[in-house]
């Protein structure tokens, strides 16, 4: 018994190479067939703490984590839900994970309203870090768990024909499993679900590009035909109340809702999963199914704990005795995401014209029209020193914003700049002269934490060989650029994701 | 050391034998001793989990759980007021105390603001579940170490004399002293309360019948006079506050006070107990009973932690290794509510009037007046295909509404129309005929876990060989029929209560 | 390995000799170095718990003080914030502690909004006490942690030079090293501060007093150019906001910040120390600082550990099992807080007048004009059977209010009175004549524990050599008095604070 991930850290289960996957399973299922003879507990994780920083309520991932660390011998700390305890608003990600690892955790599982948040955390702690939920994103241990069942119903995955059905829309469960199912061969799904529910369209065609068969169907029916197993969700209402009337609303959960009869009539052998909670009030799976045969979720439920051991296992069964180290590499606060523009003859003129009054200083051009007053106040412009704020009117510009400073702006207020006016430009000038010209490149998902100033997580991409990514959030930007030549360079400077 | 209680689960006092008590203050004491000589932790429990599902804040009960589980070797885990942290609203009962069960808990202690809520999962479980609290019901192990604490003040209990003091209308405490002492025999107790606090006739009626002398006295004085020991409650102002005047509450209070010169004046060795906490708002207890030798209430706090290790070893001390079992006996969805209605010839004439219109469905008649079409609505009638909502006004029929619809409605909507309109009948129609017709028996306490509709939980009743009671919270129900016989067969259907 | 410490619990950081310090801070280095060389867990404190007692949130503190006990091989139980959880409202003090002693706790650390409630809880208790935090009074561990990395970065400590920047005025932390430095030899002290935060004189008064150099400097670079650490903290803008405007706050707040430019110019080897958090809004130290080698508050975070084990240790490791002692000595009800008056017989016919009409009851005199229907509201007369509520207006009376009672009012209701009308007097009156007239004192400080009448905590002060002051908070108070031959006398009846 035992192996090794070739990840330290579980953020995404991109990240997971099939045979980490079947390592995993296969570890999970020793752990379950040990249970099964009464051997549940163990000394493994003896003298190993892991720290539980959940930001946003959790019960049930919680608890799952605590029991498969202390039936492996090993303890929990942390907080659940800090909004309504105590930690002290105001405090950065970054001080709030180091203080947890200096308290002497040896790996820590992560909840956070913010999409990359746990990228950021397994980038700074020199623990391993288990995401639990990066808010809209992703939440790899739920797609373990559920992979580890299919394998339960059907061993080795490949070939297994599985059906969607419920909020094939806005659930992190269904993008995780159909990110993680492609590393199978020969996997058929069958979906039905709403139109407002309905599987996005990249996630389709993600799954089809990965070799996914993938077919849409008329009803809940046609799907349990198909399937061996029915994977269901609660269809999430009040993401669609003001779209749809009260009569369209009641007929999305009604249609697609999973009954003893249904089953009946449809596939008797099937087994139906569910991610749980069960809401009593929608109703996506009839009370009658929970009596029955076809129930699996509860089990599935249990396979969360031998998941989260093995898992856990992996990560630290064999590690040494480690150190707190207080001191936070400075790489770690470094952003690779300045364009650097090129400055041609004809512009350097009339950058000589705007920064004609200043020797040493910081301009911000470019502003979004408009907007400079509201910059000046956000940047609180007196402490910065204000030059001027001008709208100038001539024959070589168009009516423009510009900014000059006499000092070089910091890190957290270029962000600030840029989410109110993302096409800024900020020239450096000394001696009179422009010595660096860049737009700072912000991700553009509201939900990824890079976007909350005050955390100042830095602007970091890396180039997936197609596109520009976030680091942390992985979501893609697409820079816009007047000369090609510019976004050329910065992309080939970029690290591709490890 | 060590015996088996009569009972697998611990919900209510009422099924505990003298001897199942003897048993377990013997147990209590044992540990008491051990205590006292340094022996406080054992091994006994080491691999069993204790889950805390309060539904309910409690810190007093938890914690005093928590130490006797960790003082046997065992571990805990749970949740505390769920509604403040995380458990997702709308989840079961049902699916959320399986869920525990499925993180391989070993036993549960619950406490639940509903009625009858520990009893159905007692039901649903293959751990044994004990009581902390179901709504204004039960709080057995309050009891057991109140038990355990008089049995330390007067060995052995039987002839003890007994005051009771303070709120003994509304709290549960006093409630399952009274239904618990007379398993003991020669038991005295006298009490003394403001009206509004008095205790219920039915109380004094049930420790009468079973053998108990019980007097009523004009003040604490008289009681603490003819008292070896005094327990004393908070009078819960709050639920009479309107039906007095503040000077009469005040009075309340201040006439059922404990002083320490009432003590020495009426008597200086009585025993004073309390539940806790003491409100010093209220002063039910003087601050200077506190640093008295008759204060014997911190040592009926720290019986606690004794009483629980002697009842969590007798549930848990023997048994071996058992796994989750993830299907749920179909049997536990099954109700026994349903009062079956003979059909006389008169009335199926008026049937055929009823269902002239339809060959298959389901009628729902002897609506109360003016419900109807709440009752619709409450339905979504929509999606029931409502045939006819009418007011039928002939000979034959006073004025009234029936709801005719053409499938059959499942059991939470039969709850639905049972809460608006309790005598409602539902008549099973197939091939023009009414095949079976009913009425659906609901339990009438407002605070019984079967009146929420949600949870699901079957409307089971069973006969104790003089009252038809509610499976779940134990209340009598009185069926109206009109036929003598058909109340009969009914209740020769129903099992006892084992 | 292994001493004692002079105190059995740990209220005020004064108690400690430097011997105990000194002790405390090599035991932490132990327990630091080994877990430098893997022996991170030991079994010391087996069987033994401590319970959180935390009345106000807690993250750090408390989870810091969890490891430490767990990594000693003890356990913890209790509560965090009981306002937003379980504990019933209402309980006082005294019963909540009792209570969770009752639970078999070994030692208790507690944080309570109310200064002197730790002092209070200590001498109830007959097991140790740690404050972690008692309101705006003390913090006593998060100053031996400060200690302990100062003697790390000094070591012995003596000739130390500390700089100090940030609020110096409102922090308890600020407050408790500058109590806890004069214990050392040699230390100088640098500070920088905006007037608003400056650390109030009677503090600078104390430490020079105790042989500390203390010098205020214009700017945080003189503070960083005469220090080997810089003790940080974050300004509370919120206790100034209304007295200053915006302009005036964002400059106390910019002046005043440790940025990596002011470190590099000014002193490159300086360390900078922070009790955490870090304010991201405030920045009080910039991002920059966190990933430089300057950074210390990383480490600093770390020793809490190792100081608290050192502690938990020192506390409990030789304790032998102790047994529950549910009863409360009395004498922690008593006050020695009456100031007892000379009746001269000048006054005595005074008395005579206000006396006429009463054989047997009590007197309260000298009511603060004005006040006295409110007293009588406050304490609920009717109750008390008023005799009189008069203005009277005579030659030899100012126009005063007097109330006169039929029985002795009750400590709780003479603290109504104190708070109302801090100079009322109090006599007793017996078969027609005084028999006992007094002042009953009261801590002035609004914040402590005493104040709070339903707490009942009685009232105490000793005598220090120079001042009167409540046992609790340790605040001074001056009564005021017509006859010295009083104070003294009352003064002499005084303990010295043990």
């Amino acid at each position: 018994m035992g192996f090794s991930l070739s990840t330290e850290s579980v953020v995404s289960i991109d990240s997971f190479s099939r045979e980490d996957l079947q390592n995993l399973i296969d570890l999970a299922k020793e752990f379950k067939e040990k249970d099964r003879k009464g051997e549940r507990y163990s000394v493994d994780l003896r003298d190993k703490v892991l720290v539980h920083a959940f930001f946003e309520p959790s019960t049930r991932t919680r608890l799952s984590f605590e029991r498969a660390m202390k039936e492996l011998g090993g303890d929990v700390f942390g907080f659940d839900d800090p909004g309504k305890t105590s930690l002290k608003k105001g405090e950065s990600l970054l001080m709030t994970i180091k203080m947890l690892e200096a308290y002497h955790a040896n790996a820590l599982v992560m909840r956070h309203p913010k999409a990359g948040s746990v990228q950021r955390v397994a980038d700074i702690c020199n623990i391993p870090v288990i995401n639990a939920g990066d808010g809209p994103n992703e939440h790899p241990t739920q797609a373990f768990l559920d992979l580890f069942t299919l394998n339960e119903i059907h061993p080795g995955i490949d070939g297994i024909h599985i059906g969607f059905v419920g909020d094939l829309k806005y659930g992190r469960t269904v993008r995780s499993n159909i990110v993680a199912l492609p590393k199978f061969d020969d996997v058929v799904i069958h979906w039905a679900a709403h139109d407002a529910f309905a599987m996005p369209d990249d996630l389709v065609k993600l799954a089809e590009d990965r070799g996914i068969k993938i077919f849409r169907c008329d009803s809940v029916d046609d799907v349990l035909k198909e399937s061996e197993v029915c994977y269901t969700t609660r269809p999430q209402k009040e993401r669609v109340v003001g779209r749809y009337d009260i009569a369209e609303i009641a007929k999305m959960v009604e249609n697609y809702k999973i009954t003893i009869d249904l089953i009946r009539r449809a596939n008797p052998d099937v087994r139906i999963m569910h991610p749980l909670p069960i809401d009593t009030n929608t109703e996506e799976i009839e009370d009658a199914v929970t009596f029955s045969d076809n129930q699996y979720y509860l089990a599935q439920a249990e396979n969360g704990i031998f998941v989260r051991k093995a898992l856990l296992f992996a990560l630290l069964g064999g590690i040494e005795h480690r150190v707190f180290e207080p001191y936070v590499n400075s790489a770690l606060s470094e952003s690779n995401g300045n364009l650097e523009l090129y400055r041609r003859s004809g512009r350097r003129k009339k950058d000589g014209r705007i920064i004609a009054d200043i020797e040493d200083g910081f301009v911000i051009d470019h502003i979004t029209l408009g907007e400079g007053s509201d910059l000046a106040k956000e940047l609180e412009i007196d402490k910065y020193r204000l030059h001027i704020l001008a709208g100038l009117d001539s024959t070589s510009y168009d009516r423009k914003e510009v900014i000059k400073l006499s000092n070089v702006l910091g890190e957290k207020d270029i962000r600030r700049v840029v989410l109110i006016s993302p096409e800024a430009t900020f020239s450096i000038v000394s001696g009179g002269k422009v010595v660096y010209k860049f737009r700072a490149l912000l991700c553009e998902n509201e939900a990824c934490i890079t976007q909350d100033v005050l955390e100042g997580v830095p602007r970091n991409f890396f180039y997936d060989g197609h596109e520009i990514r976030c680091r942390y959030c992985k979501s893609p930007i697409e820079p816009k650029v007047k000369h090609e030549g510019e976004l050329k360079r910065y992309v080939k400077s970029l690290p591709a994701f490890e």
